[in-house]
């Protein structure tokens, strides 16, 4: 765990998030700015500051969660017909928070999505909504 | 092995890439449309796909090839400075080669990738020095 690391906080709890699911090595939760609808971020529950540093069998558990939830987001959201996974490895390539995560963003016929996406913060209610049907 | 899948044709090496990395699972080759210098793609041997469809230990085998090469580029190419890992899964994720891959593309500061990129047939001598660099 390291000090003032945002998603160490969501690991341990100490800050809140909306967890989607878990595994004993890595966590999923809604991104509380989505791209688009369902928006899920998915993060090693060990520290490192992006994906150069995981542990093989930390980034390995996140991908395979990540593999389900592509596959979850795309069964279970309306209209939801692709998914993009995304990592951001530096400043320079749109990394914000320090801590590995993979971006899984649900895909729809003819959606606005860009990279970079301006992140604003969501609607709580339609995150809830969609959180709903992810668990 | 797929036939008419341009990927398992690569990996069988009946058509041509220039390779950077393999393993017994995965192989890794220059983009020949790049988002930025030094693009690269990681797949699995095996084909499927999306990843959605890839066997678990060969969706691991790409991801730690891809995590490998996300070191190489950035402690190789002269000014990039991170990277992004990206995965396309279904046309509208903007995926157009139906055989799981992983994108490994360099970043340097103030570059002026955005998503979707539009893919233009890049600089082969310039794709051929890049990958003198990474191998």
């Amino acid at each position: 765990m390291s000090e003032n690391c945002l998603f160490c906080g969501i690991v341990a709890g100490t800050i809140p998030s909306t967890r989607v699911a878990e595994t004993d090595r890595a966590i999923a939760f809604m991104d509380i700015a989505p791209a688009t609808p369902g928006h899920l971020l998915v993060i090693p529950r060990a520290h490192s500051t992006d994906l150069r540093e995981a542990a093989p069998e930390d980034l390995t558990a996140a991908t395979l969660l990540a593999q389900s939830l592509v596959g979850r987001v795309i069964d279970r959201l309306d209209g939801a017909t692709g998914a993009n996974l995304l990592s951001c490895i530096g400043a320079d390539a749109w990394q914000s928070v320090f801590h590995t995560h993979l971006h899984v963003i649900p895909r729809y016929p003819n959606d606005p999505m860009v990279l970079p996406w301006k992140p604003e913060s969501g609607d709580l209610d339609e995150i809830k909504a969609v959180h709903e049907k992810l668990i």
